[in-house]
């Protein structure tokens, strides 16, 4: 895992360099206009498609939807997708599920765009493009790199499909914020002691960091055996904060942008409540920082490293093997 | 809670009987078919509308999406959603950020239908038509009775826009079916005492019981203050299970259908691992029962039932008040 998470400035640039190629092969299918766009994933490839949510619903304009695979799988949905547009991802391209749903998005009428590691697997055969990752064979059960290039591919994608809210200096200037924050181990260790030996943990994001949330609770549940949630600051205060009581160590994922002030709003009731607090972005005093400037919008990319570096040091803290932990395999086959 | 627990078979029963002029309110909104449907949702109404997320796409045959509201509230997202039907869902009809989110998708061009509570309210008149819930005040903090409008007002609603997978009869006998299960709660106590003093739960299901066990979980977080989360059976198994290794309560949430096979692979699974177990379903043995013979299609509607009365019997074994939970307020305000 240590050595999949140290490859990932490398595999972000490698794929940045690839830009000019995937706007050529995505361009075309985005011409005319889709009046929406499907994404089809499953585990770790699902929250990267809560980003993939986000921000190709604010570049593009249209909406966007997170395909139910079991709508298709199981309960034969002939669902018309004419003109739309379907991104599919899976790491292997193997995952008979998401193939098969990409498959029949296809024969629906969507254009399709396969995200994958492999150009050769049947999720590439079935897209009419291919958005290769290049983040090589991931041999560690927990997901790091093939994560964050598919965030990274959504970046791109949104750029070939329409006017961007970053520059591309900003954009560049990703590989080397990764690459100074894996140099920098010392905050996750340090905030693996403010978990301790806690049962549970909420992280918490809002907007584009909502599929930070996602991803970070699942490290935690798959690497560290900690029962943890990821839950939206909005949807948190509707009901689940309730829980506090308890005080379970809540992660908060800032990225200094629009949904920074509802999220210090939450710190702030959380520390009334007196809650072990984790807060993860640029703010002065964050216990797990991020450097300042990052676009909103592109600021997963960055905040999942420090989050994959706390599911690792939790796990380390509690002596197991964040490698390959207990109970689970790499491919996991659904209907 | 538990008096408008038991007011549901009621509602429910005056909700069908306004049957007709639902289906003409709402059977012109969707002619010309749309391309997609957007639904608009916060907190419990969320979950709802995850149930409907899966009834219409397999009903209506177009994607459905859930709102991202923050795209709109903080990220001044301009979609363009000409033709689209909007669905929007608050029990109040005042909660700010939903009828902020659904006046702007029908500035961009989408039909919408308001399902509330109040035909006055400001969601009600932002829409081209109003499903009214009829549930009346909802005075305990988690929502029942108004839950449960929720999604059979998304059956009504299905109805008027496609042929639906059942029999008139069948959501007819669902009010019967509701007053049994509510004359008797002892398997709910008997389950309360499977949970125990357990920290944690994971409430699984697939398919249209996914819903439910969003629900469930987030009852429990409520009101008997449990960290319980709620997967999809396909995902749980994808990664989460390996905080299984605890044995965390599992509740699975079965109804006999197509994903009934994978809910009993997975409870084979979890028994291995010496979870302790709380099967929702029709099948013989289950510790939480429910008829047998409701449509898979409509059984959310049965099975929130018995998730509500799992939720206040393990509140109330753990000497808590289900009605007034402490750290909530009934509205929230959300941007």
């Amino acid at each position: 895992m240590l050595a999949e998470m140290a490859e990932q400035p490398a595999v972000l640039g490698a794929l940045l360099e690839r830009r000019p190629d995937i706007h050529s092969r995505v361009r075309p299918l985005a011409d005319p206009a889709p009046p929406g766009i499907v994404l089809v994933a499953r585990g770790s490839s699902d929250n990267a498609a809560v980003y993939g949510r986000y921000l190709l619903e604010l570049v593009v304009g249209r909406p966007v939807a997170l395909a139910a695979p079991s709508l298709f799988t199981l309960y034969g949905a002939r669902v018309d997708c004419r003109g739309w547009l379907a991104v599919g991802l899976s790491q292997s391209g193997e995952t008979p599920e998401i193939v098969d749903v990409f498959r029949r998005l296809r024969e629906a009428g969507a254009r399709g765009i396969a995200v994958t590691n492999d150009p050769g697997s049947p999720l590439a055969q079935a897209g009419d493009a291919v958005v290769e990752l290049g983040a090589g064979e991931e041999r560690a059960v927990p997901a790091t790199k093939t994560f964050l290039a598919q965030l990274a591919a959504f970046a791109v994608i949104a750029e070939a499909l329409g006017p961007v809210p970053w520059a591309d200096a900003e954009l560049e200037a990703l590989p080397g914020h990764l690459a100074a924050l894996l140099d920098d181990p010392r905050p996750a260790r340090e905030a693996a002691e403010v978990v301790g030996d806690a049962d549970g943990l909420i992280a918490v994001g809002r907007g584009f960091q909502y599929a930070v949330a996602l991803e970070a609770a699942l490290k935690l549940k798959e690497t560290a055996l900690l029962l943890a949630e990821g839950l939206s600051a909005a949807d948190f205060r509707h009901g689940p904060i309730a829980v506090m009581k308890h005080a379970f160590p809540v992660l908060a994922l800032s990225d200094g942008g629009a949904a920074a002030p509802d999220l210090a709003e939450l710190e702030a009731t959380l520390r009334e409540r007196g809650a072990p607090l984790l807060r993860l972005g640029p703010d002065p005093g964050a216990e797990l920082p991020i450097p300042a400037g990052v676009p909103e919008t592109l600021a997963p990319i960055v905040t999942v490293v420090r989050a994959q570096q706390l599911a690792r040091e939790v796990t380390l803290a509690r002596g197991l093997d964040p490698d390959a932990p207990p109970g689970l395999s790499k491919v996991t086959r659904t209907r």
